[in-house]
This record gives C-alpha cells, sequence and structure tokens, in this order.
C-alpha cells in the first residue's frame, strides 16, 4: 500500500508533501513525486499528527446522557445501575459508536480500560483505529476475585497484543487504588513487566480518593503506588489532579506519564484543576484523555485541549500557564510517548496516522497562528480526512471502514433497551 | 414566504412539523398539512431555536491568532496594534466571516459593539442574520471626543434600526466604565431610553475595573453604574464575573440582564467564574456571549454553553450547579429577553430563527437526553441548516446568502495585509 499526500500545510504554515509506504511514513518533502496507488490532494487542508487520546472508556458512549447534572453520587448510581446490566453486544455496539465519533473528531489512537474488551478489540479492529486496550481489574479485596481478574487481563494480552496489523496492543490496567488491593496492585505490575506492556490506572482523581489513601495508608496516592512499584515508565496516570509537587517530582523521577482528564474532571465538579505548570516544570509527560462519555460527554481532543489550556491560564490567573503548543504536543507526541507507540508526529519513519483538517472553514481563517486556532477555534467539524496505520479510514468526511448509519442505528437501539 | 419543516425531533424528544410564514413561526403540530413554497425533511434531525450571541466584536475575527498565549498587557498590546490601524474594508471582511462562522455554528442573533459599524451592518444584511449593532464609545473624559462618539453612535440607530426586513436593529454601546466618562454614560442611558434601544455595555469583567472603580468613585462598578441611572431592563451587562451577591442583587432589581462570557474569561485568565448560581438564584436574566475572536477564539455558542456549565460545576464543586437545561435557555430564550426580540422559542408567533443538528451523528447518540446531548457533546460541525427570519440560509451545511470562499479568500487577504 503507498499513498501520497500533496499540498498539506503544516502548524508551522509551511507546505509539506507526505510520503506513505505501508504503515510508515517514508518521506517528508516540500514536493515529492512518486508512483503510489493512492494520491490525496491536501490543497487548503492542513495535515496534522493524530490525536491520541490517552484515557477513555469507549463504550460508554451507550451511557452518554444517563446521570446528567447530578450530584457524584447521584451521578455514580444512574451509571452502575446500567453498568451492572451491560451485556457483551451492547459493549461492542457503544465501543463502534466510540469509533466513529473518535475518527470524525481527528482521534487516531485511544488508550480504554473497561470490561467485556474482546468486544472493544473487535470494534477497534473493524474501525481501522490504534488502540491500547486492557481489561480493568478491581477486587475490593477479595482474593478468588484478584486471581480471576488477572486470569481474564492476562488472557486478553495474550490473545490481543500486535493484533490488528499492529494495530491494536495491550495493557494492564488495575482500575485505581480504591478499588484494588495492595496485592493486586503489586500482581498488575509484575504483569505489566513481564509482558512489558503499559500499566494503566485512575489516579488522584478526587479529593475522596487522597484522603480515603491517607486514612488506610498513611500515605498520599503517589507514595502509597510508588511503595507498590507501581511507578515506572510503563504508566499511565489518568486524572493526576489532586497531587502536591513533591508527588508530581516523584511521578516525573519515575518516567510516569500523566492522562490529563480536564472535562470530565470538571463535569463531575471534581473542584480543582490538574497542576499542569508543575508538571511540565518538573519534566513529567503529559498526555490528554476525554475520559468516558458518561462524564465528559463529548470524545473529542479538540475540546480537550481547549479546556485544558483554559481552565490552566484561569486557576493560575496566568494566560502563558498553558500554550496552544503544548496542547498540541500532549494531544500527539506526549500522548505517544505515554503509550510507548511510534506515532504522534509526522517525520519519516513514524506510523502514517495523520488528520486532515480544512484549513478554509471560516473558525480557522485567518492563518496568523495555525497552532492557536487548531486549539482554540478548531472543533471536530473541521476535520476532513484521516489516515491510520498508512490507510485512509475517512475521506472527505466520509467513513470508509464503517457503515455508519448501521454503526448509529445499532448503538441507539441496544442504549434503548440498556434503560429499557 | 411560506415554509414547511417536517418530522423535526424536539430537545423533549417529542415530534414536531414547524409552519412558518413569511417571518414567523405559525403552527407547530405533529402533523401539519399546508401548500408552501419550501419544505425540509428534519427526519433524523433535531430543531432548535437559533443561538443569540449577546455579546461579540464580529469583526475581530481579523485579530485570530493574535496575541496568543500572552499575558493581559502583551494581548492588549498586540491588539491594540492593530485595532488602530484597521480599515473599513477590512471591518468588512472580518463581519462577513464571522457571519459564516456564525451561522455554521448554529447562531441566528448576535449583539456587537465595535466601530465602522456600517460596515458590519452591511455584513449582516447580506448574510442573511439578525443582529443588535452599536457604536461602541469612548471618550476618556474628554468632551469633544464624547460629543462626536455620541453623534455617530445616535447616527448608527437613525440609519439602521430596523432594517434589512427588522433583522437589524440598533443598540447604544457606552464601551465600559473605565473607558467612558460619568457624562458619557449618562448621555448613553439618555439616548438609549429616547430610541428605545438596548444599553450594552462591559460590566466587572477583571479585577482591576473593581478596584479602580472602588478607587476613582468610591463606589464598586454595579452601584456606580446605579447611581447613574444606567442599570434598567434595556440594559445588557457583559461579562458580570467579579460581582458581590448584593451587586447581583442590585442588578436583578434593576432587569439588567447579563451575557456571561465564560470562554473569554478563561483565556484571559481573569481568574473567577460568574456567579451563576446567585443570578439565577436572584432572578437575573441571564444570557451568553463568545465575546471576539481575539480572546475565544471561536464564535461558537455550543462551546459557550459547556464551558459555562463545566466551569461553575468545578468552581463550585457541584455538578447540580449548572444544567443544560439552563443553558440552553441562556442561549436561546435568555438572549432573546436580553435583546428585547421576539425569537429564541419555537412556538407559534414567534420569529422563524430555527437551526437543525444532525441527530445522527456519532457524538449526538443515543437519545437518553437530548438537551445534555446538545450542552456537553455538540459542536458547530453538527449543525446541518439555518433559518434566520423565515429564510433558509444553510441549507445541508451549504451556506445560501454568502459566496463563502470569497468570504474566507476576502478575510484571509485583508488579515494578511493587517500584519504585513
Amino acid at each position: 500500500m503507498s499513498l501520497l499526500v500533496k499540498n498539506a500545510t503544516l502548524p508551522s504554515g509551511k507546505k509539506s508533501d507526505i510520503l506513505i509506504e505501508d504503515s510508515l511514513i517514508s518521506k517528508m518533502a516540500p514536493s515529492i513525486t512518486a508512483r503510489t496507488e493512492e494520491k490525496i490532494d491536501a490543497s487548503g487542508k492542513i495535515a496534522l499528527p493524530g490525536l491520541i487520546n490517552t484515557h477513555t472508556h469507549a463504550a460508554m458512549t451507550l451511557f452518554r446522557g444517563i446521570g446528567e447534572d447530578a450530584t457524584l453520587h447521584d451521578w455514580l448510581a444512574a451509571v452502575r445501575a446500567v453498568e451492572v446490566k451491560v451485556t457483551p453486544r451492547q459493549i461492542r455496539a457503544g465501543s463502534a459508536l466510540a469509533t466513529a465519533e473518535m475518527i470524525r473528531s481527528g482521534t487516531t489512537c485511544f488508550n480504554d480500560m473497561y470490561f467485556f474488551m474482546d468486544e472493544v478489540a473487535e470494534a477497534v479492529q473493524e474501525s481501522g483505529m490504534r488502540a491500547v486496550l486492557g481489561y480493568s481489574m478491581v477486587d475490593m479485596g477479595d482474593v478468588g476475585k484478584r486471581k480471576s481478574e488477572l486470569k481474564i487481563c492476562e488472557q486478553f494480552i495474550k490473545d490481543w497484543q500486535g493484533k490488528a496489523d499492529g494495530r491494536i496492543s495491550a495493557s494492564v490496567p488495575p482500575h485505581s487504588l480504591y478499588l484494588c488491593s495492595k496485592e493486586l496492585l503489586a500482581a498488575s505490575e509484575a504483569l505489566s513487566k513481564k509482558y512489558s506492556v503499559p500499566l494503566h490506572i485512575h489516579l488522584s482523581e478526587t479529593r475522596k480518593e487522597v484522603f480515603d489513601c491517607l486514612s488506610a495508608h498513611k500515605l498520599r496516592p503517589v507514595p502509597y503506588l510508588d511503595s507498590l512499584g507501581l511507578l515506572s515508565s510503563r504508566t499511565i496516570a489518568a486524572h493526576c489532579v489532586w497531587l502536591t509537587k513533591e508527588e508530581v517530582r516523584l511521578l516525573a523521577n519515575r518516567k510516569v506519564s500523566a492522562s490529563l482528564c480536564p472535562v470530565s474532571n470538571m463535569k463531575l465538579a471534581g473542584g480543582a484543576i490538574a497542576p499542569l505548570p508543575e508538571i511540565q516544570q518538573l519534566g513529567m509527560n503529559v498526555s490528554l484523555g476525554t475520559d468516558g462519555s458518561a462524564s465528559n460527554d463529548s470524545l473529542s481532543m479538540f475540546e480537550t485541549m481547549k479546556f485544558l489550556a483554559l481552565s490552566v491560564k484561569n486557576a493560575r490567573w496566568d494566560a502563558t500557564a498553558a500554550t496552544a503548543q503544548q496542547m498540541l504536543f500532549a494531544a500527539t507526541e506526549g500522548g505517544a510517548a505515554a503509550l510507548g507507540i511510534n506515532a504522534g508526529a509526522l517525520a519519516a519513519g513514524k506510523l502514517a496516522d495523520i488528520i486532515l483538517l480544512d484549513a478554509r472553514a471560516p473558525n480557522l481563517v485567518p492563518a496568523h497562528n495555525i497552532a492557536a486556532n487548531l486549539v482554540y477555534s478548531a472543533h471536530a467539524g473541521n476535520v476532513t480526512d484521516s489516515i491510520i496505520n498508512g490507510k485512509v479510514v475517512m475521506r472527505e468526511r466520509k467513513l470508509l471502514t464503517l457503515d455508519e448509519e448501521k454503526v448509529v442505528e445499532r448503538a441507539q437501539k441496544e442504549a434503548e433497551r440498556l434503560v429499557a
């Protein structure tokens, strides 16, 4: 498979052609002549590395609109009421819907932890997307449950690691320090190390989590996880809101990646904004996540970039505290680094995960500062094309891998069944 | 002109046909049979009243991307550097660009204060949009300037009030208490009363404004404006961030409308979130604004709804502190009430300002809670059709009133000249 993208505009304003051979970008230059199987004229379009969503629960699209504008207690109750009865068939329907939404909004890769993960993987396989998937483990201190959770998690790794032309990789996701015992957390780290796959965990999302951890373990969440050996360059810590500067320093020293999810945090009224300036100063890798649709409710990474930058600026009374360039980096290179994937940049040798946006959309004009336009003015509807692993999955806003009408209909039907 | 919209889905989930005769909605019912000049099949679409943006500076689209991620001081300097040399031709080009962006993002009416307003009015006239426009007055205490400013403002009212089939109305906008003398403020109120048109003013946007006012006048901004007789049901106060509860009470008692602009406030790192819960409790009318593109940078009211709800929830540690229904109300009925316009609702007798959204877009599925989907998951790209004053201005995402390619090209060219 070879593909030539002509005349794309880069965020720097420079023009470039992009030559893709198989799954990789093989050349970037102002003018490339090559015989390729396919050509895309990207005149009047901006090319970006595909956006990487490092924390979500794709299947939760089926719960979008459930428990809205309710207290955290009522929201949790509403979501759990449907979560306990959700079927594998529904997980598949919700995941397929999520892939359609993500492709449309410029996301080419996502990091997911949930359950019935074979269904999620099959949806990913079909969609053409790239994803890091893991079975989210919870034992609440129950020994039998711990063993069975670890077994399911490991089986998923064996079944799916490297599948779908390498688009799917596996992770080990113990849910959180409050739903997992010390033993499960330690065993998770061992499993992650054994298979050299990411360890994905919720961390310091709420005040309650911090105070409960202090009360139970006499340690704040970060030193607690560190005491169990859980912090390494394989670790992706989702949320990272309620952190002290010392905790940020420890995470940075251990080379943990943050997945910041500002929209979810604000929607659930957590009350804080992640300490992005300290995270950046201390050299911790930053990536971005939307979290699941039940707490966002969109899966748009464009929205997430804008929310993070603006919430940090406002919280610090400092408009320089977060920049458009930092957001773009976090949504691309930062995400790739977090997941250990050779993507996130437009350069020869990188995986060909590329999106195109309509540079002539009125909201992206004029072109004084394209990076700022992308972060502060772009929306999902500006994305016209998506290439993942060298294959075109969306062309001029038409999804090529999915029968979108069917995906939408099925999701709607399954969602109705769920609340019937 | 008559138009029948068939099978639209309302935010309640109910289906309705909408009959439009001339500029008005003449009937809403589950099934209407009528011979009309035009028909729109809205099966699979959500119908909403057109969104009303009650505070913006449309022409500033030409400055989008200037002064990004800079301190307020540097941002102001960067914006002023271009503002002092902007030409009428450029104001026209920027305003036309803004109308294209606003129509595409579901806005049917906006409230604008700026200068070279004849150019803005002509762009509005051509676009088919509805707008309340006024010449923004600034005297800095200079008597001669005051007289000439009032003259320009009054002339604009005489020239444009009720023009463009009633789509354009005029306002009196003294810029703010810090750029206008007491005398100009008082004269503005007299002018607003004389013509029965809205008085549009920036109010309590920054801490500095509050402390400077206290220092200069020994009164906080709201009592200061009240002492000059400026607060009435004709008043639209843009921003309303740094208010005490007593000030909110006074504004509510005087029947002033708030135009909340959360995106601009956060982007400029003002440091606070408007006191929406108190504003609602004390019965003050709430409407929403994007502010200009130099400080947002998009003109999407969908974004503004989400930012306001989420920032208030997070600031108050209370997910019930702002709801999707409240946001939709503020963006439609609240806006219409603020501007004194017979729009903002889908009902017989109201002006036919209506937008349709693609209910089958993956990010708007499933339909558990359509209002929440609209506020928390919709983006500008979901808007497919727009009807303003009974006329279709966008059909299946194609603009019918504007030559969009030309508008975009001209804006880009004029923006380049501006910074050359």
